[in-house]
This record gives C-alpha cells, sequence and structure tokens, in this order.
C-alpha cells in the first residue's frame, strides 16, 4: 500500500518532469501547444517506461517499436520524451523550441530529428501512417520470420486526440487496420473533449468506442488517462487483444494547470507566466525552468536498457544470418534502402525490352508491363490501388494479392479500397517503416483526395510511387469529374515530387526506373488511359529521359521552333513536325516527361535542349500557365484551360483543339512572332 | 392476394423499365455502367413513385425533395428517372449517353440537366453534398416558417454505395449529420458487396450500421433491395425515425443479368449483345431497345401529380406572403441568388471603412472585420470554420454557432470540428441547395484536404467562400507541415476559381464584396497570419482591384521596372520602390490580388497595367512557376521552391530570402537584363 503510493507519486513527478519541459519551452519559445504534452504525459510516462521497446542510441534498430504523435502540435511531448529517454536531443534544443534551425521545430519532423518515426502535424494522417507501420511490420515477418526465429516483431504505437479522430482519413485507416488485423497497433485516444473551437459536443458526438468496435477493433476504456495502474492495465490487455486496439484515455487538456486545465485556452498558446507559476505550486514542482531532478532523469534514462534490448536482437539476428544467409542479406539491403545488387543489369534488361516495344500501348499499360518485369525482381516493391487494380493496371504477373494469398504465400499487393487519402498516408508509413517501396495507384483527377498525403511524401523525403492514371481528357466518357485539367500543373508545384509524364513504352520503363533509384524523395507517373505509339528505343533517349527533357526527333535542317510535348500530346508534336516539315518548316520536337528533372540539369543541357534563339511552342492536354516557364511570353502553349467534357476520346481533343492541325498553325505564329519565317505560307 | 401478386409483378415492370433504359443507353454509348442502374432500380421505383416530392415540369422549384446520386457513375439510373417521369430529357438524350454535347454526360452534372441536383462521381461528395442540402433545408425552416406556415419542409434522399462508405469524407458527413439531427435526410446504401477490385470482404468489412448508429442515425435493415414491399416500409420507417437514416439494401449489381450478376465485369462496361439478350428473355422484357411500353410510361409519369404538389405548395406560399411580406421577399431573393437590395450602398460603405483603415492589420483580421459588416446585412450568409474559428477569424460580430444557438435564435455560423473536405462538400450543398450563400475557413495548408470539393465548387459553378488563412511561411513557428508554399499556385489553376490574395484591409473588402457578387462560381481567399500595412483608400483601388491587378503606387518618373506583388508580398515591394528610388531608379508597384480576373481582363487593361517594354519582376512568398505567366523569362521573381522552416515568422523572411533588399538587388539585375540602365549602380 505504501509502496503503492509511493509508486504513484514518484510515476507523477515522473510525468510532471515532462510536463514542465514542454511547459517551460513553450514559454520560452512564447509559442507552442502546452495542453496535449500536460494531458497526456502519464500516459506517455507508463508506455515508455514500461512497455517501449526502443534503443534511444541507436534509433535506426528495425526492430525497434514505432511510437507515432498524431497530434504532432503537441511536439513538446515527444521532445520531452526523446531528451529524457537518452536520445542526441539535448537540453539546449528543448530550450530553443520552435527556433529556425533547431532539431525541435513546432511540429515533429521525421529525419530531423533523431527518434522522431514521421513528420505530423496535418490531423489524421500521423495516424494513417502508423497503420502503414504496422502494416509493413506483418508483411515483414511473414516474409521474414522463421520457427523461433521472429526478427521482425515490433508494435506500432499511437498518440491521437479528437482531431485526428473526425478527419475522414481515420475512417479509411482505421477500416483498413480492422480488415488485415493489425493486432501490433494500439492507439491511445486523448479524449479530452476539447478542441480549438472549445468543447467538442457541438460538433463531434460518435460514439468511438463502437465506431471502431465496426472496423473490427478492440476496444479499452474508457480508462482515467492521469491512472497510471489503470493505463498499465489497459496496455496489457491491448497486447493481448489480437486486434488493432483502441485504448479510449479521459483526459483533462492541461492538466497541473489550476485556472486553464480543461479548456481549449491552453491548447495552442503559452500559460503565461502566472499561469506556469500556478502550475508549479500546484504540481509541488520547485525546479527552475528546464530542471529536472537526478533521480527523474536517471528513472527516465533507457539507454542501457534500451542498448541491451538491441543486444539481444543482435544475437538472434546473427544466428538468422548463418541459417538463412540469403534472407537476411536480403532484409539487411532493404533496410538500408537498396536496390538489388543486379539493379544495372535489371535496369538495362527492362530499357531494353521496353524500348523494342511497338505497336500502340497506353502508357498505364506499359506501366504494367514495367511491373510485370519488375516485381519478382525487386522483391521489396508493395503495390497497390485505391480499387482501380485493372484501371490503374498496378498489379504485375509477380503481384499476389493480400487479401486473396494463400497460406504460406509472400502478399506483395495491397486492395486498398476506395481510399486515396488512406492508401496514400499508409504508403508513407510503410516506407518511413522500411523495408519495402510502396507504390499505388488510383485515378490521376483523384490525386485530390490524396494531395496533401502526396506532399507529405515529398516533405518526408520517402519512396513512394504514386501511380496515376487517365492522366487527360483521353479518358473520355467519364467526363469533366473524371479528366485530370489542372493535376499535372498542380502535382508539379509540390516541391521535392518528380511528375513523370512519359509518352510511351519506353519512357515509362525510365519513370519506373528513376523512380525506384531516386532514394530522398517521392515519383508520381501520370499515365494515359489511351494507346499512343512508340517512338523506339534508341539508348541516348534513356540518358535524356532520366534528365527530364531531350531532343526526341532533331528538325530536318536548322530548326526554326522548337515543340515541347509530354505523354500523350507527344504523337501530336510528331505529327506536326512531320506536316511542318511538308511546308519547308523545320521543327524540332522535344520531349518533357519530368519538367522538375529537367530543372535540375546545368545551363548547357537546358540550352541544348531548348535554344535560347527558337520560337517555342509547348503542347500538353493541361492547364497552360506552367508552360509560360519555357516558352516565355513570346512562346506559345496548346492545351486545356477550362473543365473537360464527356464524350470519347478523339471527339474531345477535336473539341479542345488539340489536334496536330492546330499545332501547325500555333508552331507558324510563334514562327512568325519570333521573326524566323517571313510570315507567307 | 392475387392484387398483391399484380403488384409486384407491375412494380418489377417499372423497375425493368429503367433497367433496359440504362442496359441499352451503355450499350449504345459502348461505354458506362450498367450494374449500379440494375442493382438500384427497385429502390428507385419504390422512391420516385412513391414518396419523392418533385415537379419534373420545374426542376426549380423551391420545396421540392432533393435526390442525390452519390454513386453518379449510375447515372443511366437517374437519367432514366428523369425522362420516365417527366423532365425535360426526351429519349434521344439517353440514346446519345456519353457522347460530346449531349445533356447525359458520364456523371449527372447540375446545371446541364434539369432535374440533376448536383454533379456526382468523385465518391462520397455527393453524400456530403445531400448533407449540407438537408443542413440548408433545416436552417431554412427555422428561419423562414412560422405556424402553420412551413414553406421549407422537404426531404433529402441520397443514393450510395460501398464506394462511398469506405471513403473518409462520408465519416466526416455522416458523423455530422448525426449531430446536427438531420432528420429528414435518407440515404440508401446500396450493400451490393462488390466495387473494382472484386467482392469487397477483402478490403471493406466495417460493420456499418452499428458505424451509423455510433454517428447518431436511424439505420433501417439490411432489407431486401429488390422487394418493393420491404423498401416501402423502410421508408416509412425513415420518415419517422426523427434521426437521419440509413437504409440498407441487400442487392445484387447487374440484378437480371443472368450471367453477370453480382460479378463487378458488369460495374463498368457494357453487358455486351449477348448477355442483353440474355437479360431481356430472363426479365421477360421483348421491346426493342429503347422501347418502353405505354402502360409503364403512364405509371411513371409524374408530370400532373407533381404540379399539383407545387400548386398547393404555392397556395401556402401565397398566404406566407401575404402575412409575413418581408420575409417573403427575402426568401424570394435569396432563392432567386440575389443579393439585398440595397447592395451597392452596402458595398460602398464597407470599402470605405475599409479604406479607411489605418495601422497594421492581418488580412484574416481584415476579413472579419469585413464580416462584422457584412453579416448582419448580408443575412444569407452562412459562415463556419473546420475547427479553426479563432484563428481564421471567420465569425463576425452577427454571427450566431449552431451548436450554440438560444432558443428561436436563427444561426448562421457552423462549428465544422475538424472536417475540411466534409465542410466544404457540405458547402457545396449548401449553396446548391440554395438560400444561403455558405463560406468556411481552414488554413491555406489544409486546402489540400479538401482539394476535390474546391474543384467541384469551381466545376459546379457554386458561389462559395473559401477562407483559408496562415497563408505563407508568415504563420511561423509551426513550420512546413502548415506553411502553404505551393497552394496560391496551385489553387490558381483550377479552371474557374478566383483566388485572392488581398494585401491590405481595403483588398481584403474588394475581395469579400466580389466573392458575393460572383453568382456563377467560387472564391478563395489566401489571407495573413501575420500584420500588415495600409494602403489607403482612393476609390481608383477598388475598381483596379476588382480588375485583378492594377497600379498601387506609380514611379516616381518613367518607370525602368515593375515590381508584381500579391498579399503580404506588397509590403517588401513598397520598400524595395522606396529604397531604389534613392538610387535613382523608377519603379512601378503592381499589386495583383487575383490573377483570373487580370487574365479576363481586355489588353488595354493589362498592357497599361504591365507596359509590355519594362522589366517586370515578381515577388510573391510561395512556389514561383506561376509568375513566368507574368514577367517571362526575362523578368525575375523572387519566392519560394522548397518547403518552409520552423521559426519565428521574420526569421524565416530573411531565411528565404525574401527581403527588400533582396528585391531590390533583383530589380536592379532585371533593369540590367532589359538594358534599361547602364548596369553601374
Amino acid at each position: 500500500m505504501e509502496r503503492d503510493k509511493t509508486e504513484i507519486t514518484f510515476r507523477r513527478e515522473l510525468a510532471n518532469a515532462v510536463r514542465f519541459l514542454a511547459i517551460d519551452a513553450v514559454e520560452k519559445a512564447r509559442s507552442g501547444h502546452p495542453g496535449a504534452p500536460m494531458g497526456m504525459a502519464d500516459i506517455a510516462e507508463v508506455l515508455w517506461r514500461d512497455h517501449l521497446k526502443h534503443n534511444p542510441t541507436n534509433p535506426k534498430w528495425p526492430d525497434r517499436d514505432r511510437f507515432v504523435l498524431s497530434n504532432g502540435h503537441g511536439s513538446m511531448l515527444l521532445y520531452a520524451l526523446l531528451h529524457l529517454t537518452g536520445y542526441d536531443l539535448p537540453l539546449e534544443q528543448l530550450q530553443n523550441f520552435r527556433q529556425l534551425g533547431s532539431k525541435t521545430a513546432g511540429h515533429p519532423e521525421v529525419g530531423h530529428t533523431p527518434g522522431v518515426e514521421t513528420t505530423t502535424g496535418p490531423l489524421g494522417q500521423g495516424l494513417t501512417n502508423a497503420v502503414g507501420m504496422a502494416l509493413a511490420e506483418k508483411l515483414l515477418a511473414q516474409r521474414y520470420n522463421r520457427p523461433e526465429c521472429d526478427i521482425v516483431d515490433h508494435r506500432t504505437w499511437a498518440f491521437l486526440g479528437d482531431g485526428c479522430l473526425m478527419e475522414g482519413i481515420s475512417h479509411e485507416a482505421c477500416s483498413l487496420a480492422g480488415v488485415w488485423g493489425l493486432d501490433k497497433l494500439v492507439a491511445f485516444y486523448d479524449d479530452n473533449g476539447i478542441s480549438i473551437d472549445g468543447h467538442v459536443e457541438g460538433w463531434f458526438r460518435d460514439d468511438t468506442p463502437a465506431r471502431f468496435r465496426a472496423y473490427g477493433w478492440h476496444v479499452v476504456g474508457p480508462v482515467d488517462g492521469h491512472d497510471a495502474a489503470a493505463l498499465g492495465a489497459a496496455i496489457v490487455e491491448a497486447k493481448a487483444a489480437g486486434k488493432p486496439t483502441l485504448i479510449v484515455c479521459r483526459t483533462q487538456i492541461g492538466w497541473g494547470a489550476p485556472n486553464k486545465v480543461g479548456s481549449h485556452d491552453v491548447h495552442g498558446a503559452p500559460l503565461g507566466a502566472d499561469e506556469v507559476a500556478a502550475t508549479r505550486a500546484a504540481l509541488n514542482w520547485p525546479h527552475a525552468p528546464f530542471e529536472v531532478p537526478d533521480a527523474l532523469r536517471e528513472a527516465w534514462d533507457a539507454r542501457l536498457s534500451g542498448a541491451a534490448a538491441e543486444a539481444e536482437w543482435q544475437v538472434k539476428f546473427v544466428a538468422y544470418r548463418r541459417q538463412y544467409p540469403d534472407l537476411a542479406a536480403e532484409f539487411e539491403r532493404t533496410q538500408a534502402g537498396g536496390l538489388p545488387e543486379n539493379w544495372p543489369e535489371i535496369r538495362k534488361s527492362l530499357l531494353a525490352v521496353a524500348g523494342a516495344k511497338d505497336g500502340a500501348v497506353a502508357t498505364r499499360k506499359s506501366s504494367q508491363n514495367s511491373l510485370d518485369f519488375l516485381v519478382d525482381r525487386v522483391p521489396e516493391l508493395l503495390g497497390g490501388s485505391a480499387d482501380l487494380t485493372g484501371s490503374n493496371l498496378t498489379a504485375g504477373k509477380g503481384s499476389r494479392a493480400l487479401h486473396a494469398a494463400a497460406e504460406g504465400e509472400v502478399p506483395n499487393y495491397i486492395s486498398y479500397g476506395v481510399r486515396e487519402f488512406g492508401m496514400t498516408a499508409i504508403m508513407n508509413g510503410v516506407a518511413l517503416h522500411g523495408g519495402l517501396i510502396p507504390y499505388g495507384g488510383t485515378f490521376a483527377v483523384f490525386s485530390d483526395y490524396a494531395r496533401n498525403a502526396i506532399r507529405m511524401s515529398a516533405l518526408m523525403k520517402q519512396r513512394v510511387v504514386h501511380v496515376l492514371t487517365h492522366d487527360s481528357i483521353g479518358l473520355g466518357e467519364d467526363g469533366p469529374t473524371h479528366q485530370p485539367i489542372e493535376h499535372a500543373a498542380s502535382l508539379r508545384v509540390i516541391p521535392g515530387l518528380d511528375v513523370w509524364r512519359p509518352c510511351d513504352e519506353l519512357e515509362t520503363a525510365i519513370a519506373w526506373s528513376e523512380a525506384l533509384e531516386r532514394r530522398d524523395g517521392p515519383s508520381a507517373l501520370l499515365l494515359s488511359r489511351q494507346n499512343l505509339p512508340q517512338y523506339g528505343g534508341e539508348a541516348s533517349r534513356a540518358e535524356g529521359a532520366s534528365r527530364g527533357s531531350y531532343v526526341l526527333a532533331e528538325a530536318d535542317g536548322p530548326a526554326q521552333a522548337v515543340i515541347i510535348a509530354t505523354g500523350s500530346e507527344v504523337m501530336l508534336a510528331m505529327q506536326a513536325q512531320t506536316a511542318l516539315k511538308a511546308q519547308g518548316v523545320a521543327v524540332r520536337v522535344v520531349s518533357m516527361p519530368c519538367t522538375r528533372r529537367f530543372d535540375r540539369q546545368p545551363a548547357s543541357w537546358k540550352n541544348a535542349v531548348l535554344p535560347p534563339e527558337i520560337a517555342r511552342v509547348a503542347v500538353e492536354a493541361g492547364q497552360t500557365d506552367i508552360w509560360r516557364k519555357y516558352v516565355g511570353l513570346d512562346g506559345e502553349v496548346l492545351g486545356i484551360d477550362e473543365f473537360g467534357e464527356s464524350g470519347p476520346a478523339p471527339a474531345l481533343y477535336q473539341h479542345f483543339g488539340l489536334t496536330a492541325d492546330n499545332l501547325v498553325q500555333t508552331v507558324l505564329r510563334a514562327v512568325v512572332r519570333a521573326g524566323g519565317a517571313d510570315g507567307d505560307f
């Protein structure tokens, strides 16, 4: 009894150390969110000290548990935990919370702060990343574990608030977690009844436990989120549940602040000097700002226990490597993010096959042809589609769907259902977990649904391949809701995203190769529904395309104009070149499958492809503004600046003036304006 | 008993008329989705013939029921219903299904086909529009109905499939429908167990009834979706439920097709001649394609009953107008979409007050100042925020929140919770319903979450005002997840969306005025978190700003360069102008709050604002590509082409080089390049 009381007091003190680091850091920064760290500190204390498997001295240990703070605005909670348990995050960093260049950004950023597993802040996505991480763990365990040798065996823990649960993506992610039976996923719901607009009952009255049970989750609680014993019991129950588990924790936002507790005032602003003092008094915390007593520091320090845990795993892995050397080598390679050793040959063969292709083929089909070749050779590929497998053509010959996998079969393909945003943020989680390279398909127009997760894949520099088919009015009859007029343009402005719009099978294979080789960021592949011709397989095209833009068809004689085209409109450019030649006008055709790659080339390459003095015309079946960057004010752009229409694709191309004839006239206008001809043809 | 059997047979025949119109139209178009119309025809027959209140001869009757086909790919179901009940949609249109220029687009399009209430296809949004329509009905009933004079009293019915229920937006919308107690909303779930990737149990195992009960909905069923009597009873139960109701209808996709029924083959492709013949035989439908027997046509025709229903309402409305002439006038004005009669004076006063503003004010605060003025004067405004009311500053002095409204108070403000996509698609539904002008706020970066609904507001030409605050790195410490680097650029490429980025209180007031006056499309307001100076209230600015761009500060002498700036960076342009003047360089400052408006101006205006021969520099704290459209390849752009950072706003502006000093250097470079100076300063 006495011991219990002592333990309760000590645990509270440990949690208070987190609380005051958060309070003091927010106060010093004059900016930040103290409410969530204060409300969730007790939960964090129990989880991090009694259950979390991690090694602060090696944040990259493959078999560590993953911890995700989905309510990322509570970043100081995570920074305090990382600091106290022994990650490379010294006190000065906490004292520089939210300052430019510090390791303690306003929201947690993966790759920036040791121990941060994903960048959170956009609500609902952290939870969804966690589902992706737990999925990756499950798939890798199936793949690599052997009897009595489970080298993949870790849990994923997520903290989340009301905001995450209101967001639609929580529905998509948690429904899938239920279907997949992700029994090593545990989510802690910070059920504090407060969001920014005030008490949530005015806009959020879900019976959340019933909702999660409807997804096939196990639900524990509500438990008192400030009662360590109850929380400990809840976690033990969750671990044994055999299902993904939601622990509903009744908490008070800003717990410990005598006047502001339980109000939204404490959500996103410093407490203020008076309330900080009152909180210190109320919680009997006499220590100076940022000061943590040694006994508490010692009790928090997880470096020794973490190193021991990893050492134990290393022993296991050494035995595993001895018994399964090939599997172990593949595991280590894929964890490190390297492609197969024979990747150069794989790439070469892929491009040779693609370059030899003949006949009319949609680039979505060319993409499938690439996948037919790649899926077996790059086993870390994890494909999928948001319920459009047969349209996106994202399943290759070697693809084995998770939901249909036979006993003992290793699945490498996911039917995500009609959940574009969920799919994409899950892919981010899979990529962050490591060991797999996720790609997933939807219609290009519905990249809108997933847009912020595409952005997050770029911000987090993750190798995710976004397969976006039906990339223009060329999809035809489905009409304007399905025709991505502005999507090539709007995807290209996301920093760090390589957007590819290949024109034939060879460029599609190049795009796939480049996307897989790119280890520091995502790629989007914009692919046609309709068939397109092939332009042959000269080796020079591979180098040119990987540079983002190149001369596909040189002018017959000194060029009077350059036509820049992408994807399906390269065909129009080639037709126009022929027609113009007949009129005595020599035109160069430049294919520009990836504008961003081209932007990164040296001036010498840029000027060689687009000589500054020659008239320029761009053609693309999409919004035109972005092309002024390449043709300037004197050039011409042929595209579409209005919404599409429902009708057969050829009729639409005519209707919107995307024809070789029209392109010829456009080029002639540009040539005349540039003074390169006398205007009498 | 005999009568029952006859009735059952006849009802089935009526439904089969719908089925075969769908089958035949898809077959003729060689494109389309027969599965859903065949599966839902029996439900539609019961609803449309026994319960739907509508008048085919006046699709604009304000008190009609709204019908939404959220699974919009089943468009032929709706077209068949509209045709058979007597809307202006002749058979030839059905025979031209999915052809360019027909009234029968691949997915239903509002404004294009009489009787279509919203454009659907992007899954989940139709259902969410329906929630918005039911919300509008409820709010307008509160506003306008008087004892024994309920001029607003109609229902909203939605059809939806598995896809809509998998989408996250269904969670956001249905959670809110529960909170709001939208008891006149009834949704029919086409529970056929099939989506495009196959049998849904591989990726969708939600206990959907339990999920909806958790939202506070009433759930009926599962009922047999091919049993008219069961469906009728379900509808009667739904009408009396006092809550939003989901009727779970067990159906077979492609019902009636003997070989393809119940398979995803029938979802999105024509049945093919053989299966069409087999279906005709199986359903005993000997009629030629597109032929419907007269007895069935007669039983479907709703023109007389519809006209009678509306006439009854008109009688009621005449009495209402007599008793409440002001309310009736306001009702008629707002239903017609007109602004208050004294709008010109309102606008004038608003601009006068805004133009007289002094001191440093964030444009989000200026927006609130506009709303303080407008909310009481334009009573049809319906404001809201996705749980950021205190940050977006979307509540004006006259705003009364729905969740906090006192008895008898008319609410005009909604706390939507953390549901950006749901909020936006609900606003679309409110606008489509008519009688209210919705506006709603979130952080600009989270416009990503809502992006496809913003697009839909543009595609549907709806007057919705998207209030997007914290519009640049100027938000500071929250960091890159919250800093909208590429969002101004990516919103501007959506056809038909007017994106405003005002620089001060006057431009903000102009943006609000223009957004309200614009009846054929949405507007987005990008507003600063940080304070900005005021530039005075010359009347000429109002005309210039409404044209999208104008000379804010003329050069002192012949201009050697033009600086184009928007929003918060206008301040930098003004500072640079002063600094350059001190160096003897005369520079014009052009403010461009709305690029799209400027694009729509005649060449004379464009050339007057941006004289072709003068060096141009654009400055905006965002992605730069779009500015090449205005400065060309010879001009300069100062902006940000990478993700932001966490830190105080002034430090970030320094870090990213967005300073007056840097702008001065940039202008000088442009001037030198343009040959407008000798380069020795």
